[in-house]
């Protein structure tokens, strides 16, 4: 049983930082056209759905993870919006 | 709680959904420089994790989704490697 936690830790863990790179890249290259805006909308809205499942059911991992996950990806949201509007189309 | 467990569907539902159009915006339009492949490999391991959760506890719905999600992530992970190779850098 031990083992099986750790598993369940580490699978939240990598799901929660994987956003990081990704708002990473897009601040630093100031560059989103290829990123998918209906992902991260899609996304964030199922992640606000499991924050309010997770206060529902009062169970800190799942509102802890999905706070941290939701800021992620409302940020690359924003990151979107801003530099597509700069972004210069080369094609 | 039926409609706790109403939000856990929908919750599960859109954060599955979320990924199918950064696949098929990355196929469609070829390249997918800004999309980070950090991201979608740290993601993958991480879902990869929650299945094994999911078949160790013999959860179906965990098991299901992220099945899909797995392949769905995969998927955008051969084609960041497809398109970057073959990409013409603008800048």
């Amino acid at each position: 049983m031990f083992s099986l936690k750790l598993i369940g830790y580490f699978a939240g863990f990598f799901s929660t930082i994987a956003f990081i790179p990704q708002v990473y890249k897009t601040w630093k290259s100031k560059s989103a056209k290829d990123v998918s805006m209906h992902m991260f909308v899609i996304f964030s809205l199922g992640v606000f759905l499991w924050l309010i499942y997770g206060i529902t059911v009062n169970d800190l991992p799942i509102i802890l993870t999905n706070c941290v996950i939701l800021v992620l990806a409302l940020t690359q949201v924003i990151l979107k919006i801003k530099y597509d509007k700069t972004s210069v189309n080369c094609r």
